[in-house]
């Protein structure tokens, strides 16, 4: 038997690190500046706690393109390496420095905010650069500087360097296929998006004061010209100070901050704060939602100690908040792990239901302390509030305190005060509570008209999910039930008394319901005779509840039937046997002339449901120019 | 000055393998079974060429779950591995036996389906073992079984085993957090995503044969009954056969093979088969889309050499083809690189390229040899066409010939066909071919009733993207433009004699413009009086063309003009000044008479256009009651 230990050969692995460390190549600046930061924010923490015998000032860490020389430059004014640093961090793959950093110096050094993890972060420079340099001045008194370099064979030189000044300076000689690298605009971009809000400041870019803005002017008055740094990041954004120190302007200039083009300021916003059980901060926002899909691109962003990760936050932010904006940055989430990983993670769970409980807190707060501008904002926001109360039941049992439901006219209800202001009206015979609404407005006017004529409130639920919450109300609640306003005659959908009183006799009531069949083309109705008041209308076309409902579930996905989703629309054709119209429909002697009368009538009953389309339609409107003549 | 070699350390790797070297830890089950077809596919090959003097045989690969002793065994009948293999293959890690037996047999051995590149997957074990072990017999004459063994530290320990036959079991202790492994569905699931098409068969499971099905059993008079393997897999996949073999049924029911949840036919199927410029077999299925989200996530199936890779073809299969289903099988498209990067790989836009020509092809050949099927399935494709002709320019080139333009009586043409069509009724007195469409059958029905009543052909266009498709039209044909049938009256949509006589004087269309501006409660309708013929509609409502196109393309994103999306909809009044109910409301001297009669007729011409809505429809409709008595 033989023992042994596995072997790893750096040939081998480096190939692997040029092709696939990182499955974006343009990640290597990233991981760079992430390094110049932590050299930085390491030597704060040193001077701070009297290690370092220096002066920390204001360092700054600086990109340089130089295309004519295809190098890129990245200088950092941080603690520098020794000659043995490099023989020990940058020799050595896999070798992580900022571990070993942090549990040296423990706690204090946690809360500096150092970024690196496994120390291969530098490595990502091959696999964009052919040749890698690294310049380097430790802090330390009397260190020399020292000049690495490797062109990626794996083989390094070590030298003496002549650098001056403490820090590093790495050097790329960008590689051909990478040259896309020494464009300004793409390291622009690629600054903006992943180091915008680093902790220390970044410059790149020429200088700007040959070419002072015109507003800009005013203000330098005061001062005398001077240099003006190109830094491209905000080393102090918001979500990093404490809501104590935060006004509600500086929350709307953060989110234009990060969202340049958004025009519309949001609705309102949520502090995110929390150290235990794990560390998560960041600002959410409720959006103005739009139709305009080139805005529902900005998402929520994640971040890491001030470095941007990734906009996915699928699986991290729970599903029904992922519509909203803001920042998350937590050292806690793990990265490059699959999604259902990610939601198996206990630690992520617990962040996804601390997310929610804050949202819902906010919500509480907002409706409590500015009623009026809650209302004005229930429209914006519902959607996103429906869809949590479907999806996570700890939201939905604490929605009832902030879920509205308005009306057509306007009003706006929690569902207790809905319940107390139609209790007693739209209770009915057998003690049911009888919920009404509509979809819309307008398409189900005459209905609404009905109701409204009974003195009942009728709700305006128009969000594609809103039936299968009405299922999980109804549910959850007792004796309640909802019902569109279209599902039935306004006097059936809310029964008061068992007998209604018709003024057609039994054999009249047969004559009639023969004539109408006989008369209406269209056989799918179902026809209904109905004793009502006499001004309810002749006719009236109605689509049964259960039946409506079940099938928009089905379409919108989940729930309902299986099968109904496709099956045709069922409608009742309703007859008012009070109405004087109807009347005269009985006592029309002449076949051909009570057809007429049936049809105009059917038609005018199928118009206001809208169902009155196409050809018919046509056929319609011909018949009643006639008519005006 | 120093030199060196970058040195890595197995200590610092293998942590970062256990946890990084797939997102996904279930892929290690895919892993070891691609080494173990490596394996077989390497003997077999060997055999063919005669260097191994073993008979090949039929062998299968075995997956055996152990619940109880918390183990997973997989064991292959390949080449195995002598212990100098052993050394050399699994105790350097990065050392891709696969790339070195390429190397060696060349041509012939790419042809057998080699799987493995880097050598890492073996150790893919390790994120979800605590401890491996090999057992493993070289196919070589007189080779001595190896036993290898390794608990993760990295130390191992090799000593002669006592495996008989020759191939290789790898035994997985599997770790505390990764027990879910253990459970049969879990593994089954995996192997039917990943496994499901691979070239050796996959044994898993308890043995039927005890159970035998009840329809199974007559089938198994003839024989005596034997052992019935649970073969998972199938190894020869319809996609790596010839086309020339395959009957129409043979490719449904791969269909059904590769979505068991599909219970409707494809409508057509596009067979790949290309090994130049790079080598690229699948076959991709035209289902018929529905609006059932769920059935949307089939999706085109990636694999590599019959290895499952992934569902999400982005940056492969150009955007307008990912609503295709099916498979396609290239190694030849890197893996682990970002989506950018891929849309940028010249092999890969070359197999994009090759995808969307193949298409059009198969679209040519169908419209071609049998239209009238062809025309049936239009309604289902016409997405992924259009889509297509918008975005790809070639394809947008080829699809003069298969792009079709169906009418609203159910006719369909090719461009140039329905040119030919139209030409002599519709071209206008400016030398100007106008196609005239609507976008809703039943809700444009008066419009197109009075285009038809000229004998012109009114397409039906609805897709949602059709604006910047009929946009894309107008600018790369001559002297052609598109008109809705409710841009205008039909006599100003096809203009073809300048001047039109008007029965009215100026002084009476003065009047009447007047009267009319002074009766209708909107004033958003400009009032636009035309000499038409004496039956064409007297009051007709019209969107112009150009205002309403460019607000539909903003609604659907990019193109149109900016900022128009959420401007209002504008109408004009058309008056049809030789009307005789025109002429009616001229000659009515008492004002109210006059302007009900106006306001019934705009009601009518507005609820022609689906305009009247809501508390207007809700009154008119009740005027209509009264007059109906």
């Amino acid at each position: 038997m033989a023992t042994g230990k596995i072997n790893v050969s750096v040939e081998n692995i480096f190939p692997l690190i040029k092709k696939f460390l990182y499955s974006d190549h343009e990640i290597f600046l990233r991981e760079l500046i992430s390094n110049g930061t932590d050299a930085t924010l390491k030597l704060k923490h040193l001077a701070a706690i009297g290690e370092a015998k220096v002066e920390y000032g204001h360092p700054i860490i600086e990109v340089k393109v130089d295309k004519e020389n295809k190098k890129i430059h990245i200088t950092d004014q941080g603690i520098g390496m020794t000659e043995e640093e490099v023989k020990k961090y940058i020799n050595d793959i896999a070798f992580s420095g900022a571990e070993e950093f942090l549990n040296k110096y423990e706690d204090g050094a946690k809360d500096s905010g150092i970024i690196g993890h496994f120390g291969l972060g530098f490595y990502s420079a091959f696999m964009v650069a052919e040749k890698v340099e690294i310049l380097t001045k430790s802090y330390k008194e009397d260190s020399e500087a020292v000049h690495w370099s490797c062109d990626g064979s794996p083989n390094f030189t070590l030298k003496k360097g002549k650098k001056k000044n403490r820090g590093t300076e790495i050097i790329l000689h960008i590689a051909e296929d990478s040259t896309e690298f020494l464009e300004d605009n793409r390291i622009t971009t690629l600054l903006r998006k992943y180091n915008k809000f680093m902790p220390i400041p970044i410059k790149f870019g020429m200088k700007t004061e040959t070419l002072p803005k015109p507003e800009d002017a005013k203000k330098e008055d005061k001062a005398p010209t001077k240099e003006v740094d190109n830094i491209i990041n905000n080393p102090n954004p918001a979500w990093t100070k404490q809501p104590a120190d935060l006004e509600d302007t500086d929350y709307k200039e953060f989110y234009r901050e990060l969202y340049p083009m958004q025009f519309e300021d949001p609705l309102f916003h949520i502090h995110l704060n929390v150290d235990y059980p794990f560390n998560l901060t960041g600002i959410l926002y409720f959006p103005k939602l739009t139709n305009d899909l080139n805005i529902q691109k900005d998402k929520i962003q994640l971040y890491q100690n001030q470095v941007f990760v990734t906009d996915n936050v699928e699986g991290i932010v729970p599903e029904f908040l992922t519509m909203l904006r803001g920042v998350i940055d937590s050292p806690d989430i793990p990265l490059n792990v699959s999604r259902s990983y990610l939601q198996a993670d206990g630690a992520v769970k617990k962040i996804a239901s601390y997310i929610t409980r804050k949202v819902a807190d906010k919500l509480n707060s907002l409706v409590k302390d500015n009623r009026e501008d809650y209302e004005k904002k229930w429209n914006d926001i519902k959607i996103v509030i429906e869809y949590g109360m479907l999806s996570e039941d700890k939201f939905f049992e604490k929605s009832d305190k902030f879920a509205l439901y308005p009306t057509v006219d306007g009003k706006y209800f929690t569902f207790d005060e809905l319940k107390e202001k139609i209790k007693s009206n739209q209770t009915d015979k057998d003690e049911k509570l009888v919920i009404l609404y509509a979809s819309d407005k307008e398409a189900q006017h005459s209905y609404i008209e009905a109701a409204k004529a009974k003195g009942y409130e009728v709700l305006l639920l128009d969000s594609p999910i809103i039936g299968h919450l009405i299922q999980k109300l109804e549910g959850s609640k007792e004796k309640i039930s909802f019902a569109r306003v279209d599902a039935d005659p306004i006097d059936i959908l809310i029964k008061k008394e068992d007998t209604a009183i018709s003024k057609l006799s039994e054999e009249e009531k047969d004559r009639l319901k023969a004539n109408l069949e006989e008369a209406i083309e269209n056989k799918s109705y179902t026809v209904q005779l109905e004793a009502m008041d006499s001004d309810a209308s002749p006719f009236i076309i109605t689509e049964p509840e259960f039946m409506r409902r079940m099938k928009e579930m089905q379409r919108t996905g989940g729930g309902g039937i299986m099968g109904m989703g496709s099956m045709p629309e069922m409608y009742n054709l309703v007859v008012n046997t009070n109405h004087e119209l109807v009347g005269e429909i009985l006592n029309t002697k002449t076949a051909k002339k009570r057809e007429r009368l049936i049809n105009q009538s059917v038609d005018l009953a199928r118009l206001s449901k809208g169902l009155l389309k196409g050809k018919e339609l046509t056929n319609f409107i011909k018949r009643s120019y006639e008519m005006v003549k």
